[in-house]
This record gives C-alpha cells, structure tokens and sequence, in this order.
C-alpha cells in the first residue's frame, strides 16, 4: 500500500468521524459549532462550505497506519484517529492565541476572526468533543482498552501543555540548553506522534511489549520532524515551505539552530548572537549577521546529523515493530516524508 | 449527618486527590503546576505555600452525599470529585480571560499573574489532568461503568462552553428571551450540578433510573442557585456577599431580573431601560434608574418564585431518590444553603 492509498482510503472515514464529533446539538448553537467547523478548514468566515482548507491530517494516518500494521482493522480506529486529530485542532486555536498569531494555512486564526474570548471556548469545546469520539472506541474494543487509551490521551496532552509551557519560558530566558530543548520538542510536538502510533496499535490488537515499538516510532518521528522543521526555518526554500526563510531568526525564535550555534560558536561570536536574539525587533540587517553567525558555527551539519538520528531510529522501530508489509510500505514513505532530508 | 460534617469528612479527601492529580512530574515543571496549584488556593502569587484562599468545593461535596445517598462508599468516588472539582477550576480560569476579570475570591486571577498565554495553557492542563483523576474511577468501579462516567463528564464539559458561548452571545443582542436565558444557565452553571449529583449516585451504585432522580435534584439545584446569583446581583447584600449591590446593573449583564423587567414593563420604559443598558458605560446615576426601572417591574417577585419554583423542584427530587436518611439531612441543607431564599 502506497501512502497516497492510505490517505485516500482513511481519510473520508476521519473526516466524517471529525464530523459527526463536531454537529451542533441544535439550531442555537449552529454559529458556535460553525466556529469548530471553520477551524477544520470545512466552512469559511461566513460559515458556508469551503473544500479544501483542511490541514494534512497527518496523527490520523500514522494511528490508522499502525492500526492496520499489528493487523487490525482500521475501522475499529477511526473514532480514536478523529479524537486524536481534535486534539491537536484544539492545541492550534489555543496556540494561535497564546502566539498571537492572525493566520494559519493562508486562513486567519479562529480568534482573528471571532475575538479571543470565543477563541479560548472554541478550543476548551473542541477538547472535550475530541473525549466523545475517544469514547466511542468502547463500542469497538474492550472498555478496560478504551480506559487505558484514553488515559494515555489526556496524560499526553498533559505533556503538550508542558511543553508549551516551557516553549514560552524559553522566549523570556537568554540561554536554552540542547537537553532542555530535547524535552520542550519531545513533549510539544513528539508526545502526539507517539500517541497516535502507540494507541493505533494498541487498538488494533498489538499487546503492550509490541506497542512499545510503534510509540517509539511515533516519538522519533516527531523528533525528526520537529528538528527538520527547526532547520527550514532557518534555511528553508521559501518556494516549498510558503514562509519567507530566515523567519524563526526574525522572530527570535530558540530553536535548535540557534542553540547549537550558541554551543560552538567562540565566546565574543555566541555573545553577539544572544545580543541580536535580546533586541525587541531584527530588521534585515539584523538577521542577516545572525544568519551569518549561526552559518559560521557548526550549528546546520549538527542539525541535519541529529535529524537523520531520529530519523533512523524511526525506521530502526519500524523494523523491531513486525509491522504487515503494506502498512510498513506506507509507514516508510510517512517516515521519509516528515523526517527525512528536505533542508 | 449535617452538612459542616459531610465537608468536614469528604474535604480532606478531595482535596488529596486534586494534589495529587496537579502534582509536577519533575522539578523543571514546578513552576507551571505551581500556577495550578495557585488558582486551587494552596499557593500565593510567589508560589509560596497559603492556606485558606479555596473554593468552596460545593460540586464535590454534593458528589459524595449523592454517592452516600444511595449506600455507596464515599471514598470509592473521591477522585470523581476531584475530576468534577477540576473541570469546574479549569473553566473559571478561562472564563476570567474571557470576561476580562483580574481578581477572583480576592486573589489576582491566573492571567492577570503571569499573563494571558499561560493562562489559556493553565486552564488547558488542569483541564486534561480532571480526565486523569476521572480515570481513576476504573479502579473502584466497572470499566464500563467508568466509561459512562467519562462520557457523561466530557458531555456536560461540552454542554458548558456551549452556556458559555450563549452568555457572550448575549452580550451583543438587545433582547432576550426568558426561554434563551434558561437554557444558558442550565447549560453554564445546572449541567455541571447535574453531573455531581448524578454521577455520585452512579458511583454508588444507583441505576439509571434512581440516578436520574440525583440529576434532577442537580439540575434543579443549579438553576435555583443561578437565579439566587441573579437576585443578589441586583439586591444583595453587600456585606454578606462580598461584592457592591446593583454591579450585574453597573455590568450591563443580562441577567433574568432585567429579562423579566423588559417582558413586564410598559414598551416606554422598557425602551428606556434597554437604552440605559446599550449604553458603553453606567454612571451611579444610570444605574440607579435601571434599577429603579427593574423595581417598577414585577421582575424581582418573579425572579424569586422563579428560584422558589426551582429549589421546591430540587426538594422533590431528593424525596423521589429515596436517599439513606444520613445524606439526606445534609442534602437538605446544602439545597438551602445554595438555592434557598436569601436576599
């Protein structure tokens, strides 16, 4: 099985599962519902329908993916694939928030359009709409399962919460150690990835020993994603990407570039580094020097190194994880699409 | 048992269980639980150990009577009051980003603390952590049971943001009617006092139809308290409830005794006090003639049978669940204290 036939095959299913999680309960509430179906891409400002504008749905297809892997059906799975997907839409509208961020794929954010009031209530509505598609799974698997999956989800969301925490506790601190860093990105972006894969298998049958390769598939994944995504940041094609390159060192982003140049570069460079990331504002003179001073350090080749790292341990738990050769073939591509070299 | 030793027994459980369900996994996340624990009451703005600045803990003492009322044990539902405790913390948290409110029982509220983006991630993991003392359920009763629990808790989460977008709906409409204005209560304050009451009973081991008498008793609790608020908004006490008289007129909330003043005034002076209330702000002057206005109405003789009506409701209820004779005395009591006459 090909990616694309994965995708083509699951995604309808998470969709309408998404749906059905997110149908207003009567008319009064149509507007406020119309508002969680925007942030799903599925209407537009006006709340009229809009094809096209939904995300890449990318935590449902590993979880279906690593479903089907163990030899499970991925039926039994959708409503945990959309609940798993809600939580990470949800994480986005509060995200936004907490960024100030106007738009997200070319649409402007929930509370750009509706104010930060129903921006935060959209969000915490979400959240718990997610928990009744979680729920679902009893009707498919045993309830003690369904009791252990959905602790795993909000003990994983507990994590996501940490590690925007401490993601904005990075902005107002000079200095972000790699291990520190390690532990923000784990929790951020890799926890979910790991949920997905793990629970995925989980309801398709696999026992705990044998899930345990499929979250370390997912975790890695989501480090090697998250690494690549630190490195198109700062080196990325503008053409492939859709941001302008350089963004993260305009914004003072700390990520990985920016820490590993701290690293290695020599004391009198490293200081005007943190000195051009202090200033409240980096035109592009600014940015061009630090982009400068990071490309001097060692910082892109340690980067990439640590990318094709999480990258191969990825495929590495793959392999451990006897995974039914057409979702391995899918899971492979999966793994080189996000995790692999782009930069 | 009365009442003071029904929260004398249950307090000291529930809140172990909410301490350790808020419990930083390590030292780099002390801070951020630390803000948790801050809007519990444990912490002060210095993250230093205070005593006495919590809540009142209504939703789990009715919990655990409802658990005592039909024979259970309470301790096999004190995590499940926790939960309900926490899903209660969380939305005040967010609800005072939403309403812009800087204090709460006295205290600087979380965001006005440490700012709004924490805030709205605050809210968030005490949010996913409820989940995890709700989970814990698993382990004093049936999995399926559990199940129907969690369900039951993320569908009432559900149904609060939805009086939550109602109440911010309201905000920007001219007039509404008695019947939107129910149903926004019943959904921002009852659902949740349905759910303590229910689920306590559930808990205990009541089956759905004895349960359903405790929802009631709930739900009728919670509209009759709504309403008390509502009265006290406008005629209460200040010495007694801690806030000026007349600040729900000075706010421009559309409370039920201004609903009810506009459904019983002549159109002149229900025009005049709508104009009083779309006014950007309310000097003393304005104020004293909305409530004025108000008084020439029947609103507040309505408004209170309106919570008579809803507190006899909540009496009959308790007379139907055929509750154990211990709970019962202090089940009256709390209905009295919360839904009774007292302004």
């Amino acid at each position: 099985m090909t990616l694309s036939e994965a995708i083509a095959r699951y995604l309808p299913a998470v969709e309408d599962a998404m749906r059905c999680i997110l149908s207003p309960p009567s008319d009064e509430f149509k507007r406020f519902y119309g508002m969680m179906r925007y942030h799903q891409g599925w209407l537009d400002e006006a709340l009229q329908p809009q094809a096209g504008a939904s995300g890449k749905r990318v935590r449902p297809v590993l979880c279906l993916l690593c479903c089907q892997a163990v030899g499970g059906q991925y039926e039994s799975a959708t409503s945990l694939a959309a609940a798993i997907e809600l939580m990470h839409s949800f994480t986005l509208v509060h995200d936004d928030i907490e960024d100030r961020s106007e738009t997200r794929r070319h649409r402007r954010t929930v509370w750009a359009v509706w104010g930060e009031a129903h921006g935060v209530n959209v969000g915490d509505a979400i959240f718990a709409a997610a928990h009744l598609g979680l729920y679902q799974l009893s009707t498919k698997v045993q309830p003690a399962l369904a009791l252990e999956l959905a602790a795993a989800f909000d003990d994983t969301c507990l994590r996501l919460c940490e590690g925007q925490y401490l993601d904005m506790d990075f902005e107002g601190r000079r200095e972000v150690s790699v291990s520190e860093y390690m532990t923000m990105i784990e929790r951020k972006t890799a926890a979910l990835m790991a949920l997905a894969a793990w629970s995925g298998a989980r309801a398709g049958g696999a026992d705990r020993r044998r899930a345990e390769a499929f979250r370390g598939l997912g975790l890695e994944l989501g480090l090697a994603f998250q690494i690549q995504d630190d490195l198109l940041g700062v080196w990325g094609d503008e053409q492939e990407t859709g941001k302008s390159t350089s963004t993260d060192i305009a914004s003072a982003k700390k990520t990985l570039p920016y820490i590993l140049a701290l690293e290695t570069l020599p004391a009198p460079l490293a200081q005007e580094l943190t000195g051009l990331y202090s200033l409240s504002e980096r035109g592009p003179a600014e940015v061009q020097r630090a982009r400068e001073l990071i490309e001097l350090s060692r910082a892109r080749e340690r980067c990439e190194q640590a990318a094709q790292e999480h990258h191969g341990a990825a495929l590495e738990h793959l392999r451990a994880s006897q995974a039914e050769p057409g979702a391995a073939q899918a899971l492979v591509e999966l793994i080189e699409q996000l995790g692999g070299r782009r930069a």
